[in-house]
């Protein structure tokens, strides 16, 4: 089973409106909602592949109550610990002219002490019945700089952490088995503007492999004594938001089947490129993916 | 008591944000959210005012248990009929820098016939110990077009209706006590761009006192024999939305103490002109209202 961590998990509306003027009053015409946040994205991918998945994290109020519905609507299986602090929205503003979307992003809620013990004891737990542990995204304040390194230490399965800034730079000493950075992740944790340098200084810390993701130019993926680089085809028209959840998605479904590093990149550049596809975050273009996976050329050697 | 109505109940979040950019994502300083719809305004003035208040109207979804929570922790007693649809949210984002608000209002929710029979059930058993019922605002998708004239129709104690075109064209046909139009609504319900034409078209129609609200011009109120007016002192500087509904609060206690019309208007203005002091509907400015009510000259015959 693979458990997906979400901390700071949000509940995440679409509302669509003719056009989006600034001082003006606006009809919605269309709502959805849907539960949000990193781990929840590559939960919601690893579900569509049929993957067994369970997604932990933390949940409180009335806007938690929404996101859990949400999951469980969505047949994602979930254990979330709640919390007395309100889960954040977040409200993307999309005017029908010409698609262009607007983004109100809430502050997380407060987690307090008892809280974050509550959840590190439940994780304990759930980690133990997990091949594959998912850390992926902000924490919420409260949790403390070095919450995802303490996490990894307590997994004997795998572990992929998807994070920034001191989170990562804490949690790569725990020597966790990948980390997904994208470049402009990298630069900012290791003060590298270079990808080889900004890889090595991560492996030298102790990350067990880097996965680079670099957008159109698709993954790099270095380990101590070996690295490789693949790229989708073609650039696609879409909406990236999203795709480094499903690159996470196809990255944790490849540990579990215990694949080799070039079938693990095929997956995930596969997933990435048909989330871009995909209109809506945590979501896939199954077309997309099945005509990837099947004509990928294989990962070559790089660095 | 006086009973106030909102059929289309909403939750009122507000966002504080640096600047709204169209296209950009935005970090939400500081969220608020509270109960809103006109009906609850009044009542929350009222509330304010100390009189007598009840409550009612539609809820549904998490989003109408949060709003129903929000009035119980503000002590105002609330007595709402539970529906399947999701209640309302309307979304204002202020900008910090210039307070500029854009404003988002999702649609309301579909009422099914037997939600809307259960609502008729529980209005007629509230309103039977009501001295005043106050019916505000707009009327969710699947109401009758004639929701509001049926509801006036069971009521044994006073009504206000403050609503426009068709549900107010209805109402009037019952008689209502009170009916409170602004400039705009008064020209669209009755086809007259011009005050006294329109209040004597729906005076004739059957409402007993037409209120027309005229921003910083005050008050113009009528009846079948006689007319007053009054206006504030100085034209204030503030937020004008909720003056209608403060306006709204201050006719229905002076019809629950039986007031006659120059202390009728001289209430209404004083809340009015207090709530656009208040940067937040369903708010009024104490100091303002105190001192109004102490020195506005009596209503002067008009017409």
């Amino acid at each position: 089973m693979i458990l997906t961590v979400t901390l700071n998990a949000a509940l995440d509306v679409t509302y669509t409106v003719e056009r989006v003027v600034t001082g003006e009053s606006h009809r919605v015409r269309g709502v959805t909602q849907r539960a949000g946040g990193k781990g929840i994205n590559v939960a919601r991918v690893l579900r569509t592949l049929g993957s067994p998945v369970l997604a932990t994290g933390l949940a409180g109020g009335d806007t938690g109550r929404s996101l859990l519905d949400e999951l469980t609507s969505s047949g994602i299986p979930h254990e979330f610990v709640p919390i007395d602090g309100e889960s954040r929205r977040t409200v993307a503003v999309v005017s029908a002219n010409d698609g262009e979307a607007t983004l109100f992003n809430e502050p997380g809620p407060e987690v307090s002490a008892a809280e974050w013990t509550a959840f590190v004891e439940r994780f304990r737990s759930l980690a133990s019945r997990a091949s594959v542990v998912v850390l992926s995204g902000s924490m919420p304040p409260g949790v403390p700089e070095d919450g995802y390194a303490h996490l990894v230490s307590l997994v004997d399965g795998k572990t992929i952490v998807d994070a920034s800034g001191p989170a990562l730079r804490h949690a790569v000493a725990m020597r966790p088995n990948v980390i997904k950075p994208n470049a402009r992740e990298l630069a900012e944790t290791t003060g590298h503007s270079e990808l080889a340098p900004g890889i090595s200084s991560l492996l030298r810390d102790g990350a067990q492999a880097v996965v680079a993701s670099l957008g159109p130019e698709g993954l790099l993926a270095a380990t101590e004594g070996a690295s490789w680089r693949l790229a989708p085809p073609a650039r696609l028209a879409g909406n990236p938001t999203g795709a480094g959840d499903a690159c996470v998605a196809g990255l944790a479904a490849g540990l579990l089947a215990g694949a080799d590093w070039p079938a693990l990149l095929r997956e995930a550049v596969a997933l990435s490129a048909a989330a871009v596809v995909h209109p809506v975050a945590g979501g896939v273009d199954a077309d997309t993916y099945a005509q990837l996976r099947a004509t990928l050329p294989g990962a070559r050697k790089a660095l």
